[in-house]
C-alpha cells in the first residue's frame, strides 16, 4: 500500500426526504446562488422542494440555469460574475454530475480576479472557494463527494479535468427518488459512468491491496447485477437508490485508499473525444474501455484476466491467461450493449476524421496512464480499435 | 436501504512515517496530556517518537500512564483531574483500543462538572469534549476513526460501551511498523475481535444493501486469508498493514452506511463476561460468537448460511440451508482456533458459576440484540454452549 490521508469533509445525506438538511448546512438569510440545468427539476418537483428549503431560512436567492452536459467556461463566468455583483456566499447546485461541476468551477473561481480557465488548466493556483452543497438528481458522475471537476472551454474545444481540496462539497443530498424520472440513455450513461470510475481505480499497480481490491469487485458486480433490473423498472427505487450509493461510491475515494490511484487514461481519452464531438461521457466511456482492455491486456493480461473472473463471469477453466483476459473485454462490451449502451464510434458516426486531434488533446495536460502509460500511438490505436 | 449521514470526521493518515503530521494537527504550545498503557510503547520507540513531534510545536506535555487492557473508570478520573489542574487542551492517545477507549472517556468528562459515569451510562449528555489525536500501536477496536469507547467500572463490575459524537479522535496515525512487536496472543485478538465487528455490521435486517454486504464479506475474506499468514509471520510489514487497515475499516462507518447497523448482541455478551472475569476481549469474542451464530440459526438459518457460502467457504450444494449455516458456524470456530485463539469457556477455566451475573449485566443497557432479539434465557443458551 502506499501511504494516504482517509478523510472526505463533504456530508452526505443519503435517502428520501433528507432535502430538509439543506435548513441546518445553509446559514440562516444567506445570499444563495441556486445553479441547475434544462428545466427537468421543475417538471419533476425537486426545484419547488429545495425553493422551500431556501425560503424557510431566508435565504436570497439568484439562479443560474441552463447548465450544458458538458459544462461550459462560458457558463462558469456567466455564474462567477453573478456571485461578484450580488455578494453570494453560498451556492447549491440542483443537478447531476455537469451541474455540479460548473458549480465547483464557479466556486473556485468567485474568490480569484483573473481568467477562471487558469484554475482549471493549473496555471494558476486555487487557494480557497466559495462553499456549496449540492442536490443530486442523477446518479453518475461522483462529483457529488469528491473535489473534481469536469470544464469544457467550447471556443478552444478543450475539455478538462481538474480538482482542488477547496472544492469537495459541503453537504450533498442524495434522494432516489429525485432519480425516478431520469431518461432511459441518461440511465444507462451512468451505470456505464459509475463502473468505469470503479475499473479504472481498479488498474493500480501497487501491491498488497486485497481488502479495496475486493471492494471495487463487490461493487462492479453490484452494479452489474442491478443495471439491467434499473433498465427494465426504471420506476424502480430500490434500484435507482442502489445505484445511486454505487455511483457516489465509485468516486468519493474509498475506492483508492491506499493504492496509486488507478489509470484513468479512458476518462483522458473520453474527454478529449467528447470535446471535439460533444457527445454523451458515458456513450463514449461505453465505446473506448473495452478497446483500452484490449488494448493493455496485449502487454500484460494479468488484472484484466482477474476482472474477467472475478467480476465478468467468465471461467478460467483450461484457458490461457490472455485467452480469459480477452473474453472479460468482450463480456464487459457485451454487458453495457445489452443495457443499451453503444458499441463503437460509428454509432455516434464519428471516423478517423479528427484523430488527430483527439489524440493531442488527450494529452492537454502531460501523464496519460499509470497501469499502463500512454503515448500518441497507443490512444492512436485505442481510438482505432473502437470504430 | 435506511437513510443515512455519511460523514467521518477523523483524518486517518495511514503508513509508515505519518507521525509527523502530529506537527500540523496540534497547534503550537499546546498543554497535551499523553495517555498510554503498560509501557510497550517505551520499549518499541513509538514514545520517543511522539515525544520528539510533541517537542517540535513546543508542547507542554503531562503523562497518564498504565491504562488497563480494559480500561477503568478510576483511571479516566485520574486524568479528568490532571486536565483539570493542568489546563490542558489536547489529548494524545498512543496504544491500542484500550488507551484510545480511556481517552475518549478523559476527553468527555474534562469538560463536565458531575461523575464521569453518568455521562457513559447516559444519565448525563456528553455537550463537548476536549479534541484528541491518537497514535495506534495495536490493529483491532477500530477506536481510532469511530466515535465508540468501553469503560469499565470496576467497583460494580460494570463494563458499559458508550459513544458520542464529540469523541471522534480529529486524527489517527496508522503505521503498521508500529505494530510489528505486538505479541502473538494480541494480535490474534485483534483478528478475532475485527472479524467479530465486521460480522456483528453483516447481521443487519435491512433490505437491498448488496454492495455494503458484499464489502462486509470482502473485508472478512481478506482477514482470513491474512490472518493465518500474519500469525506464522507476525514481523510482516504487509501483513501488518492489511490487518491494520480491515480493522480499522470494520468499523468506522463503512459497513453500516444504510443499514440497521447490525446486531451487537455478542459484543454486550461479552462485555459483560469481561466485566466479572476480566478476560481478554478477543478471547471472550471468538469463544461466544460461533455459539450465538448456532443459537439464532435455528431460527432463521438464511444470513448465516449466506456467510458460510460466501465467506467461510462451505460448499452449499445438495445441503439443507440449516445444515450449511452449522457448518459455517462450526468452520469460524475452526478458522480462530487454526490461528490459536480459545474455543470453550474452559479454556479460561470459568464454569457456570456466575452466568446469572452475566446475564444481568448484558443487560445493564436495554435491547441487547436486533438481528434476534435476546431475553435472559437466550443469553444464556449462548454462555452454556460456550462452556
Amino acid at each position: 500500500m502506499h501511504t494516504f490521508l482517509q478523510h472526505n469533509p463533504t456530508k452526505l445525506y443519503f435517502g428520501k426526504g433528507q432535502i430538509e438538511y439543506i435548513t441546518k448546512e445553509i446559514a440562516k438569510e444567506s445570499r444563495v446562488l441556486l445553479v441547475y440545468g434544462g428545466g427537468s427539476i421543475k417538471r419533476n418537483g425537486v426545484y419547488k422542494e429545495a425553493i422551500k428549503q431556501l425560503n424557510a431560512i431566508h435565504a436570497t436567492v439568484f439562479e443560474l440555469a441552463g447548465v450544458e452536459p458538458n459544462p461550459r467556461l462560458a457558463t462558469v463566468e456567466k455564474g462567477v460574475e453573478i456571485c461578484k455583483e450580488e455578494g453570494i456566499n453560498y451556492l447549491l447546485a440542483v443537478g447531476g454530475g455537469s451541474v455540479i461541476d460548473c458549480t465547483k468551477g464557479i466556486s473556485a473561481a468567485a474568490n480569484y480576479e483573473g481568467e477562471a480557465w487558469d484554475l482549471f488548466t493549473q496555471k494558476a493556483p486555487i487557494e480557497s472557494a466559495l462553499p456549496f452543497g449540492t442536490v443530486l438528481t442523477l446518479a453518475a458522475t461522483g462529483s457529488e463527494m469528491n473535489p473534481v471537476s469536469v470544464i469544457t472551454n467550447w471556443e478552444s474545444k478543450d475539455k478538462i479535468g481538474w480538482s482542488s481540496s477547496h472544492v469537495y462539497p459541503t453537504f450533498s443530498i442524495l434522494d432516489p427518488s429525485y432519480t425516478l424520472s431520469v431518461p432511459q440513455d441518461q440511465t444507462v450513461y451512468g451505470i456505464v459512468d459509475s463502473m468505469s470510475h470503479a475499473l479504472e481505480h481498479y488498474f493500480h499497480r501497487t501491491p498488497n491491496t486485497p481488502m479495496i481490491d475486493g471492494f471495487i469487485e463487490s461493487l462492479l458486480r453490484t452494479a452489474m447485477e442491478t443495471g439491467p433490473n434499473l433498465v427494465e423498472n426504471p420506476q424502480s427505487f430500490e434500484h435507482r437508490e442502489t445505484m445511486m450509493y454505487v455511483s457516489t461510491t465509485a468516486f468519493n475515494g474509498t475506492l483508492s485508499n491506499g493504492t496509486d490511484g488507478g489509470d484513468w487514461a479512458t476518462h483522458r481519452i473520453e474527454h478529449a473525444l467528447s470535446a471535439v464531438y460533444d457527445i454523451p461521457h458515458g456513450g463514449g466511456l461505453a465505446v473506448l474501455f473495452p478497446n483500452w482492455l484490449d488494448h493493455v491486456l496485449e502487454e500484460d493480461p494479468s488484472r484484466v484476466k482477474q476482472l474477467a473472473v472475478n467480476v465478468l463471469g467468465v471461467s478460467p477453466e483450461g484457458k490461457e491467461e490472455i485467452e480469459v483476459a480477452r473474453e472479460g473485454a468482450k463480456a464487459l462490451r457485451a454487458f453495457w450493449n445489452s443495457i443499451g449502451a453503444p458499441n463503437r464510434l460509428s454509432d455516434y458516426s464519428i471516423d478517423e476524421r479528427h484523430f488527430k486531434a483527439i489524440v493531442e488533446k488527450t494529452f492537454i495536460k502531460p501523464g496519460v496512464g499509470t497501469y499502463k502509460e500512454m503515448d500518441h500511438s497507443s490512444v492512436l490505436d485505442i481510438l482505432k480499435r473502437s470504430l
